[in-house]
């Protein structure tokens, strides 16, 4: 039995034909079923017969197409996970033609790249886009909304997405601004390529599955929780960061622990057979429970919203081109400050209609505009104090709030998915 | 003996009359002498004669001019350290006519604020600014250096900056690099007013002057280690950010321990005779020694360095402006990307004759632009990496190369003042 080889598999009393694909290991077999799906079924619990040798040239498919959808047998007995790809290292195969890893995969080929995956669930699996997630955009922030509505509404009963690790964070807090869900959404990609012995890519998309099946319906990313393969972390997509270019443990929850951790091992265990493994996860904060609320959706997010870092010594002109902007959210310093000079800026958009929110460039605490004679001018000239948000956040949430709000200001003020921390003291 | 009384102060043989100011304590008693100058003793280390009853109101002394310069009573055996107020919250006073912190001190000031200080050193006293630090800019940067320098050449074995934390950690980028010192030039702020309860200022200042009196020639960063009062940490201050808004810890060394830390009681006691402190402060890592190297300036910055921060949904637009720049660091994703369609502007600018430095809004870790499509599309395009550098430190950084280098790239990418880590392995 060969890849290549076109075979019988039974397993659980349903059969299939179809194609082995060279990505079978010893303990799983995955087979592309006539229909163009992949299965991946446990070596052990299935029977296979080889009824062909050597039918297909199994490396020249072609490169999966934005929009595309696809779906592996179904088993009543497993939840029902949709596997949504947008592409990133996770989604990535080598490119040999340039040495080097260039996006380009769909659902499916995680299935063949990731053997561990069979059994835990059935898959659906789509494409949403297949680019390198610096490319990322609101436009396909509402593709991506709509088509994780489409799943859960189909029956998923958990959404992973993979993503690529550079926006990871601004897409997720897309998510959680246009949908309301009654199951996970759960953001998972890789820092290390498959073809690097190091690779967290089985390691996070198996953590990212189990996530999926957890009583848990928030927007989560689930990568890894330190150096070691032990746990993956579950950070809240509205208030997690990449804080590391290459560490696998990159992603933290700003200003607090995760709200919740992933253990691989009793993971892979106790999920390998369609069970959800609730004693692998250990959740430290409060959060939505399945079914907790009703699957809505609100896709619009208006263009035009501009994050603004202010830097000591920076021209003002730099922020001119601000007037045409829809809405702009300052990383300013400290409690919530920019130079004097800019406040007049800032004055006249707010004075034009256009929304301008403070964030800190600290990342960590809340801004506080009342201290401090610049403060005390910016809330004059009409700042909205952006909290303890995020400024990649706070900017997400402001196209949201343009879109989808009567009072941005007070949208901008209300937590609506986590992003704002309850405020226990005025400032510490 | 009240605050305004005249008295003469004799102490270790030497006699000086003046006036009692308010913020004398039972352990400290703080004149100001004929000349104008303030000098804080030890009470029990001195005999004082009340001279005259209440011959001074006090309080309504005018605020110090920027550029003032005043000196205590000196003595042979202490060191000298230059205190040079830039502003900020630790270098203010309750302005009671607004209800809020408002900047305004000289030197002097903060000796009599912090009686503490005294007995410590020798004070030269001197304001180079008195500005809340989100209104610093690089033509003070360039006056601070040029005071520093001074102050060190004048002979002071050590300088304590008195800086607002806002831009602090720029400011002392910006001296690390216009500076060779063969003194520690420490700076040194408050989050908490000096009218709260938990205000950070004493400690702070002390652990200051004790740093600046040790033996090493670093410009350093000291605040609270953490929430206790316990220590204060010394970072450098070509790798320092303030991480939160308000916490008195809130500046961390990214992605390392701080190069050291400063026992509070330790150097409380052992530094109060004018002794260096030396068993009160634990490096953790190598420094420049007292001496190592000869003062020398380049205070020279270019205007017009802008930092640019890429998110996804931004209009290209926005950097627009970036033509008109004399340099550009961009904060980019990850491993150090923008979206493509900005690429072709990073070109055209490269093409003019701009620098562009890539850093990454990760913060921790490394640009590398070799593993993606988009990375070595900004590689052809020209851009320099910028190591492991702070996005801010770049900044700071690409002023002073383009003012005082011939090759901006390579000193871009040449460690100068600890700014780049070595590097051990491509990217991890
Ligand atoms: N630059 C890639 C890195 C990754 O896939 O994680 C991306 O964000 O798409
Ligand atoms: N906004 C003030 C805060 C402080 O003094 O620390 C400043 O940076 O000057």
């Amino acid at each position: 039995m060969n890849p290549g080889d076109r075979v019988r598999i039974e397993r659980a009393g349903v059969t299939n034909e179809g194609v082995l694909m060279p990505s079978s290991t010893a303990e799983h077999l995955v087979v592309k079923l006539e229909g163009g799906y992949n299965v991946g079924v446990d070596r052990e619990a299935a029977s296979v017969d080889v009824l062909e040798s050597d039918v297909h040239a199994v490396d020249d498919e072609p490169a999966p197409e934005a929009g595309a959808v696809s779906e592996i047998t179904f088993d009543e007995d497993l939840p029902t996970i949709s596997l949504i790809s947008t592409g990133g290292t996770i989604a990535s195969t080598v490119d040999y033609r340039t040495g080097a890893v260039t996006a380009r995969f769909d659902a499916e080929d995680v299935l063949r790249a990731v053997p561990d995956l069979a059994g835990r669930a059935n898959y659906r699996g789509r494409v949403v886009a297949n680019i390198l997630s610096e490319n990322m955009d609101p436009a396909i922030w509402r593709d991506l909304a709509h088509a994780v509505h489409e799943e859960i509404a189909a029956g998923a009963d958990g959404v992973v997405v993979m993503h690529g690790t550079d926006t990871m964070q601004y897409s997720a807090a897309a998510m959680a601004f246009t949908l309301e869900t009654p199951v996970p959404i759960v953001f998972t990609g890789s820092q290390r390529s498959a073809d690097r012995p190091s690779s967290d890519n089985v390691m996070n998309a198996v953590c990212a599955v189990e996530a999926a099946k957890a009583d848990c319906a928030e927007v989560l990313v689930c990568m890894h929780a330190d150096e070691s393969d032990d746990a993956c972390a579950l950070h809240r997509g509205t208030r997690v960061r990449k804080n590391h270019t290459s560490r696998r443990d990159a992603f933290e929850t700003v200003g607090a622990k995760p709200l919740g951790e992933i253990d691989y091992e009793t993971a892979t265990e106790a999920g390998a057979d369609g069970a959800v493994a609730d004693e692998a996860i250990a959740f430290r904060r409060e959060h939505a429970s399945r079914g907790e609320a009703d699957l809505d959706i609100a896709p619009d997010l208006a263009d035009g919203v501009e994050l603004a870092t202010f830097a000591p010594g920076m021209d003002p002109a730099a922020w001119e081109h601000l007037d045409d902007a829809a809405g702009v959210v300052v990383a300013g310093t400290g409690l919530g400050h920019v130079h004097t000079d800019l406040i007049p800026r800032i004055e006249a958009l707010v004075d034009d209609g256009t929304p301008v929110v403070m964030t800190s460039q600290c990342l960590e605490g809340r801004v506080c505009d009342r201290v401090y004679d610049t403060g005390r001018d910016l809330l004059d000239a009409g700042i909205i104090e952006g909290g303890d948000m995020l400024p990649e956040t706070a900017m997400v949430k402001l196209m949201w709030a343009i879109a989808n709000t009567e009072d941005v200001a007070d949208a901008m003020r209300t937590s609506l998915a986590g992003e704002l921390t309850a405020e226990s003291r005025p400032w510490r």
